[in-house]
């Protein structure tokens, strides 16, 4: 014979539509108090709380049990569903109280560690401890249920066009470069290793020479990478593959999710199709490469207006063929003191920024932190390249381009968060196309692929590869929505040739080309189709959705910036014996 | 400009319904035959093929470039669906063929190592190394998206019944114990590893602690066990687990799945509730713990009727404790030749038989491999317990319990396959119950789990625990299909003292259970709901659905026998500096 009350109702979902129903619920005693005759109980589980009531006139047993009722007992309560007296407006049951007449005890409590309450902003360590208590929160039992509802959306939208979800191994080859791989080590193949894959890149390439057509999979992937800022060892993307498609109709069946998601999610229409933006635009205008385009204050280039100027840090800059920069802010001037733009300033020494100029529109007049160095009619000069009006602020970085790039992109988001222009109900999604294929390194004097070796270049500027290589753009895109990209992709090489040509000129020699990525080599032999495909981060996406600040707020799990699972203790000591099953030994 | 052909149908859905169509069609040649003035092609995508043709009514370069077409030739066409003059009734599309006007060559093909033909007989482990090759089979693209129909109605399934899907950690806590675990250096902490999940069993347990309800995950496993038999090093199950359940509520949910899948995916109509056969009867009637049950063979028991004969083996047996056990091969006699039963012998000796006693029912006359041992009328007492009719044929073991139930579980199933018994139009799906809790060790004189430690005893075994914990039942369940298990599951201990007083059965140190469980426990300390939950083996389950005879028929790239991925060539080298990082050396 089983105890368990077989339950008819979530504790959240109950209202005034249910009086005189009788009920049976189940779930954790939120608190208790009594007062004298009346024992009241909150009853909580993943969807809400409920106010429950033990009255004199149930059976003297089940009063003392409801009496000795503690928080985070695990109870299951019958009863009736009756109008409140007093409502509670705060919460969704509020308006109604389950008078109890029968109760059960699953499991007693000892006073947990931290607090089930939404609000409670305990120690974050102390959180990730008790996981499992922390998760007792109703607003992560939420998160976790609306991510849920995405990977669903995702997972049904994918299959209604034709895609199929695919598993690919996640004990891999190592790839050795890029983000650091976990490895794996073989008890069969002593001295051998596998790797955790960083994505499944190699292998959803493969299922499309194999004639898969159209590959989806939410994908667990892993970099064994410094955890500062917001990562973690493994993370979860929507990964995306067909077969026989040009960017358009990569983007099109994109933005139709993109519009799904939107609506059946978050509730909002957007208009598709989105704004596509040119990289080398997208960092004129707004200095990155995943704008938020919700607020103004786009970039201008003030090389030509500066140049002759005797403002030493122009001049060098110029002189160094880099750039001179700025950005207006609107009506900015009166709330930003002197002391906040010296704080400005000192942020954006972080993105290697020497200094910032600062120029006060007045009314006639322009106070700048260049006074000296500008007459009056040089900095009106300036000021006209912005439409600038009196009460805006004018910020002027001046550096290598990417320095400026970087400080002023940095600047403008900064500067409407402040001002409180990020409305969060606004959801400007588009895509960044056109990257460059190459990024240069001066240091080394060398090429590496800006996104990943496999990125198609623009057919046009194929003939570029060996001249000018730094001057071809790729078949490759971003979705970016409110400045933070939500994923990107390519259409990926699908010739042998190309693909060595490609290995070429980033530097890899033939026996690196051959041991690492031979075997894609080798299959692109025997027929290969057009393709290409496109990743979402998940735990970002669900994250910017649930306006949450961390992805550690959707995850059910997550490590801490050790890498450790604090509930578990994971990662641990092993065994000696096992060690030498595996033919590894630990350094001194 | 892209030069991809936007395709309006796939190759094999074309049929007599599309005739004065005209199509775009993406795929690869599966051959090319030049008759004079016409080619032919058989064009191929995952769906099937489609006889395309090219006459010479077309340009002339088109014309040129399609006799240019090889096998395997990635290529788009532009045509007309007409009516074929020579049907071809072995394809889909037989009725129909495509005049070509148009033709893009994407992608020229050397000849491929094996070839892209269902019935291709070709060694698996060339299949394996050119898996994107052997993926492109029909077939094989038809398992894969069998396997992601029978995903996304799981995952449809449980969504409508309320279960979230959550993601558990892959880089969890070594638990040396069970099968071995694959084991992740860690690089920030130095001499400590993480290991990849067996199963996640702690964390979808913490889950439910943690209030989450009703969690399922289509999880990735791994187990680094040896590759004889079906097995994979990467495994992937259903994983489930509800709250305030009983071994009904569970049962009942999964009832609901399987008749959804049967009826969805297979268009058979199956019965529920299904029938629940306590472990102890289906050893006692079918020598099995997943016993199959479309045809008939059921032990019966002979220690009585052999009480007291003089025939060595059965004394024997009977005095050591064992058993002698038969069954009864209905109408079996004629279809089993001297030199047969030699053989089932020789079989059944994998199963630990010393040898089998045969009595074949003659009309007035018993012919037996004993007759010298036994009278007629002691054999006709024999032949009386299975009421067996001239024609039959009965096999006898005699040794220790589990023993007899394997070779008889063995031969049976055996001989009902040899007879053509094994309908596979007929799906008997049954609930094995009440699982012993423990399984004992002669050799240890030890207890250990039968399922795992964290299983529920039946409430009103509890008492016994200490004193006879060889009978008590557990509250476990596995779902079996034709006398294969699909999965199991069961009601999990939630009580902290239980839980604790289950280690020390297991003779578990307290130290033991600190490191390994610690955790566990901990939680339970908080407030735990009774929960339970069930894992099927996906793989295992899609592959007998198929019709398969091995899992790695419905895995897009599995290992081969030495847990090596053939394509990628998996696991390799890795550089000493990498070694380094994670502070781990190689054994000489």
């Amino acid at each position: 014979m089983s105890n368990v009350f077989k339950r008819t109702h979530m504790c959240g979902v109950l209202n005034s539509g249910n009086i005189h129903e009788n009920v049976v619920l189940n779930g954790w005693i939120q608190k208790r108090r009594n007062l004298g005759g009346l024992i009241f109980c909150d009853l909580r589980d993943k969807t809400g709380i409920v106010q429950v009531v033990f009255d004199d006139k149930i059976p003297q047993d089940i009063f003392e049990k409801a009496d000795s009722l503690r928080s985070e007992y695990v109870v299951g309560i019958k009863g009736m569903v009756k109008e409140r007296q007093s409502k509670n407006p705060e919460i969704s049951t509020g308006d109604i109280e389950v008078f109890a007449n029968d109760l059960v005890i699953y499991s007693e409590a000892d006073t947990p560690p931290i607090y089930i309450k939404d609000d409670d902003n305990v120690d974050e360590n102390l959180r990730l401890k008790y996981r499992y208590l922390d998760l007792r929160k109703v607003k992560m039992q939420k998160n976790l249920t609306f991510r849920h509802n995405i990977t669903k959306l995702a997972r049904d939208y994918f299959d209604s066009q034709g895609f199929t979800e695919i598993e690919t191994p996640i004990l891999n080859k190592p790839t050795p470069e890029g983000a650091r791989d976990y490895l794996v080590p073989s008890r069969v193949n002593p001295g051998k290793f596998y790797a955790l894959p960083q994505s499944p890149q190699l292998f959803k390439q493969l299922l499309m020479v194999g004639g898969s057509d159209r590959y989806m999979q939410i994908a667990r992937c892993f970099r064994d990478e410094d955890l500062r800022a917001d990562r973690q060892p493994e993370f979860t993307q929507i990964d995306l593959e067909m077969s026989f498609v040009d960017v358009d109709d990569v983007i099109e069946i994109q933005e139709g999710f993109l519009k799904k998601l939107m609506k059946e999610i978050m509730h909002v229409d957007i208009q598709t199709p989105f704004l596509r933006l040119p990289y080398d635009e997208a960092m004129e205008r707004y200095g990155s490469d995943k704008p938020d385009t919700r607020f103004g204050f786009e970039l201008k280039k003030l090389n030509e207006v500066v140049a002759g100027t005797e403002f030493k840090v122009f001049a060098d800059a110029l002189e160094k063929k880099g750039d001179v920069r700025g950005i207006n802010i609107n009506g900015g001037s009166e709330h930003f003191s002197r002391k906040d733009l010296d704080k400005l300033t000192d942020a954006s020494k972080h993105y290697g920024a020497k200094g910032l100029v600062w120029m006060r529109i007045g009314d006639g007049e322009i106070n700048s932190s260049v006074n000296k160095f500008f007459t009056q009619e040089q900095l009106s000069e300036i000021a006209a390249v912005f439409d600038a009006k009196p009460g805006d602020l004018i910020l002027i970085a001046a550096d290598k381009p990417k320095i400026v790039f970087d400080t002023l992109g940095f600047l403008r988001r900064e500067i409407a968060g402040r001002l409180g222009l990020l409305n969060d109900k606004q959801f400007n999604f588009l895509w960044v196309v056109d990257f460059p294929l190459f990024e240069y390194d001066d240091e080394t004097d060398s090429y590496s692929a800006m996104h990943h070796p496999f990125t198609c270049p623009k057919p046009e500027d194929v003939p570029m590869l060996d001249s000018q290589p730094g001057k071809v753009k790729a078949l490759a895109y971003d979705i970016v929505l409110n400045g933070v990209e939500l994923g990107g992709g390519s259409i990926r090489i699908h010739d042998k040739k190309l693909q060595s040509k490609m290995f070429e000129v980033l530097g890899l020699s033939k026996e690196v080309c051959e041991t690492k990525f031979g075997f894609l080599l080798e299959a692109f032999k025997y027929g290969t189709p057009p393709h290409g495909g496109l990743a979402y981060g998940l735990d970002r996406l669900v994250m910017l959705l649930s306006g949450e600040h961390s992805i550690r707020e959707v995850m059910a799990f997550p490590k801490n910036q050790a890498a450790q699972c604090m509930v578990s203790d994971a990662p641990t000591g092993v065994p000696e014996d096992q060690l030498e099953e595996l033919s590894i030994n630990i350094r001194e």
